[in-house]
């Protein structure tokens, strides 16, 4: 699937980008036109990847990609028809590449395109408020109903028989049908991604999207992050309590029901029928898996495997935690 | 008291109410009008009220309702003025009821009854700020202050000299006498009260609404849901720091002092003179006594008896953590 | 520096000052012109203060104060150019002092001297949304932009090339350049200071400012509250996730990183390059040094010193607390 919302400037010469990255062209390197950067898992033929840490290994021997950016250490897994870039920082090389084929995802000032809904064509079929502003690039079903002060900001698609409340904020999301989005909300914003720089943090662009799917809640006050390189992502059937944190790339599955407060951090994986108690917290790129409870207050800093219930700072087995702690 | 703000299209007909259980009519059952759906402490003669867990034995046998929505386990605990209505599912049957009694309890779009308060009788003896917008039902005393793009949806009573904020949205909400409510709060939404369904989560409909009484502060950016069958309170002269999350049917005592990021779940009841400290979090259906110090970041999950200090995770005695913890 | 932000209606004779305190007039006291009230450390001569606890001691020592109010157990503590005015309660009175010199300071109703952005000089040299508002003694650089629905309350000065979201409330801060404030903030508001009081608690006066230096970026649904007598600092190059609540008083130092929901008390200090996970929780009047990590979750209770990596709760050195809990 080609980007929806964020145009890519790209093709780029493989020279082009190579001067970027202040990377040296070698003979090894013929020069070819460069389609898109993805990450290693949904990359093609003609895209450039990246590759980062050996965490990646065995999706980066597989990738279809035709360049990767990476280190010296990590060059040797990659397929041969995958050509190395060696630089000194990935990732700063990648945030540098991202933002030449993406330049509209690093910016998230206020969307200076919106308009009063009054003078758009959503003003005969949505149930509307005082005060709502849509900008460019968004679709909205039919039998939809959105609140007062409510900014649907550009590239947002809002399937039939949806509700957002007021004073929510929404871009760069797909939300599907049946779906409730409450008051106070924030989604499609840039996650908190950037690289550290004692003169000024580089923030890296954020590509991605959030997709809510169907008949999912999301509460008072909540905040869902776009992705950076892959989309942020809320499976069908998933209720979410008020002042929740998504960051970007989580991904959470089908029928799960998450209580007020809780964090979840970048790039963790959720699976489906998982039930998180309030104010619980789960580290950044962690995989859960399916049927798993984890009680309200909880920690958890390493992987937990499907059916399983946990509790505790850092969380662990439910029965083991409370007979420590009786 | 009736409820002052969600109508009760009753009475009904006994019959018509197992028509819409699927439960059978038997010969115990003689026709006879119901007047409201309780629970089984507030229910009164002519009411049906429900049983569906054995914590709630000592109320039931002493219930005042006619009828019961229970299960064949828990109906002989029942007095013999109640007669008990068996069903496969009792909080499933209730949601279905209290959709029939009141059908607005359920749907919480946003209030399109509101308009501009230059356009009502508000706008002489409030001062407001710019774009405040008013639902219908709403009453306002004399010298409070409603800040800019605040909206008092629909069924709201506001007594003297109370100040709201900016950004704030209060709906279902009774605010007493010299309280301040800052910016950002969402106020007498519904709670995260729903019955899981695999295909679509089942809602069930909030009749309760949100008191906060005399002289309170509620601090921004907080969210406080309406009861479901009974009420949210918030007792007199107690303050709540920024970002607090008061989940439904809780009640809050009096003088009480909590910090920020608090989150408090379903249905616990606090009391008197209680000091909670940032973050921590109340697990739901507890009792906290009187004079009770919450450190901040414990996780609370079984009853706490008045004039106790507790902290950690699971919260027990303070000394007794700080023994265990040095 | 003088207060830029509260007007001071000083200065008062210390004769005047002690009907205010119901304090008696001895004879050591002669009558004299007071200019301001300040805290131990930042007092001049001809100034008054407080000191209320023997943590202040060495600052008491060599306070330039004129005068202090202070208890009969700490006044001997003080240099002889500074006279005590003894007191039963001191925080109480300097609560109706601050109040007599900055009476401003005292109620945080909304901003009625807002107007719209359209009808400022701001005009020409802002980027703003719709339904921007501007109050009295905003100051706004070159190169910034506003979003929709915010709301800048009086004394606010923006320098240059920053941006502000939408939805986003500021009030009593100064921005400097290059940073960025997200989505549905409230920037400004008085902190959590009051004394508690039976019938209705005594707020206390802030007189306090936010300052948020250079290159920061604060997260979407994010509270700062301005301090009390001191200011509430965030360092230059310092990132704040979303939904953070920072208290009055607070000085985090630069180059800090701080993810999702974490919440730190009032008037604790955090040094340089500290990174704190989601979450997490900071006890109030702690000092945190430069380069420490506090893992996502953790509680600190303590102060912490620099080049240290904490975990848990009460959070302790990070190996000690994972050995103890494989």
């Amino acid at each position: 699937m080609s980007n929806p919302f964020f145009k890519n400037l790209g093709p780029f010469s493989i020279t082009e980008i190579l001067e970027t990255l202040n990377s040296k062209k070698t003979n090894l390197i013929k020069d070819k036109q460069v389609s898109d950067i993805r990450d290693l898992y949904s990359s093609n033929v003609n895209d450039i990847t990246f590759f980062h840490s050996n965490k990646y290994i065995n999706i980066a021997k597989n990738t279809k990609a035709s360049f990767c950016i990476t280190s010296e250490t990590l060059k040797n897994e990659l397929p041969v028809t995958c050509i190395p870039i060696i630089v000194e920082n990935v990732l700063v090389s990648v945030s540098k590449l991202t933002a030449k084929f993406y330049p509209d995802s690093l910016n998230d000032n206020f969307d200076n395109t919106v308009v009063d809904i009054t003078k758009t064509k959503f003003k005969d079929n949505v149930k509307y408020g005082k005060n709502v502003l849509i900008g460019e690039n968004v679709s909205i079903g039919n039998n939809c109903s959105i609140g007062h002060n409510t900014i649907i900001e550009k590239n947002v698609s809002v399937e039939n028989n949806c509700s957002i409340g007021s004073n929510t904020i929404i871009r760069n999301t797909i939300i599907k049908q049946n779906t409730n989005i409450l008051d106070n909300c924030v989604i499609g914003k840039h996650g908190f991604g950037f690289f550290p720089n004692k003169s000024k943090n580089i923030r890296y662009p954020h590509i991605g999207l959030v997709i809510i799917n169907e008949n999912c809640e999301i509460g008072c006050g909540s905040t869902i992050d776009r992705g950076s390189m892959s989309n942020t992502e809320i499976g069908r059937n998933t209720f979410l309590d008020n002042q929740i944190h998504i960051a970007h790339n989580v991904k959470i599955g089908e029928n799960s029901i998450i209580a007020g407060q809780v964090g979840i951090a970048g790039s963790s994986i959720i699976g489906n029928n998982v039930r998180i108690g309030g104010q619980a917290g789960i580290s950044g790129h962690l995989k859960i898996g399916n049927n798993v409870d984890i009680a309200g207050g909880s920690g958890v800093i390493k992987d937990i495997s499907s059916n399983t219930k946990v509790m505790g700072y850092p969380a662990k087995n439910i029965r083991e935690f409370l007979r420590e702690n009786k």
